[in-house]
């Protein structure tokens, strides 16, 4: 059971503009997140599309959040950048073969298991992310000590 | 996000052993359910090692439930079954890069959040998944309109 790397990046990548707390560009997170750039331009499109950063023009401008970090909840990231939350087949109405789906309770207990993830994720905003956002930022400064990988992580 | 088929079979496998309350075989299960048997042996033989099921020998043996329904909690199983829960990166020592893992309070809310999904996993047990036995096993019991398939699902 996991989260997608898409997910993670989308995360990542609003922590780190929360903290920043001015424009970034997606070559920025790509180098001090240490990971690959081509994978990061289609999680900020993500990011851009669901409403969550938005672009600035000008000499100053990038790639910020589109609403202030305390109103910004991990649930809804997660919500948002998740392909599908299938957690089995017969969640995807398209795909269920399982014969037994009209009077098992395993997915009303699935279902019910899920709210209570997605229940803790909405307490917390992206402003609770940052709470030691000096160190924070101090570990994204740093010199990488190998080059970024040129392609996605598998 | 979503659970292994892997777990998803051991589930429906388990819920029919408690469903039926007597031996069956590993070929019942694949053809009542419409699923690889192949995949199946894999996912009844983890069901073994991990102390869920036995097999009994002699002519009306099988494979059964090592412990009452109602003693096998549905967060256990999936606790068994899951390869892993590492949710996003920085939950796998081996392959974490993230640079802020020492600061970054996503782990912690992730974890909170994933405790918060077992949670409710484990209120219920195998007997609360079969609370309509008898309409269960109907649905099990009739013929399959296709025939099940020779390969694992996708």
């Amino acid at each position: 059971m996991h989260l997608t790397h898409y997910t993670d990046y989308a995360l990542r990548t609003l922590v780190f503009l929360a903290a920043k707390g001015r424009p970034s560009t997606i070559a920025e997170v790509a180098t001090r997140f240490r990971i690959s750039r081509n994978h990061l331009v289609k999680v900020v499109h993500s990011l851009g599309k669901t409403g969550l950063i938005k672009t600035e023009r000008g000499k100053l401008g990038g790639i910020r959040l589109a609403l202030p970090a305390d109103q910004i909840r991990v649930g809804d990231v997660v919500r948002r950048m998740e392909v599908n939350f299938h957690l089995v087949e017969c969640f995807c109405p398209a795909h269920n073969e399982c014969p037994i789906t009209p009077v098992c309770d395993l997915k009303r207990v699935l279902e019910e298991a899920f709210e209570g993830f997605m229940t803790v994720l909405d307490r917390y905003t992206l402003a609770d992310m940052i709470c030691e956002r000096d160190p924070l930022m101090a570990l994204l400064q740093k010199e990488p000590t190998v080059a970024p990988p040129l392609a996605a992580h598998s």
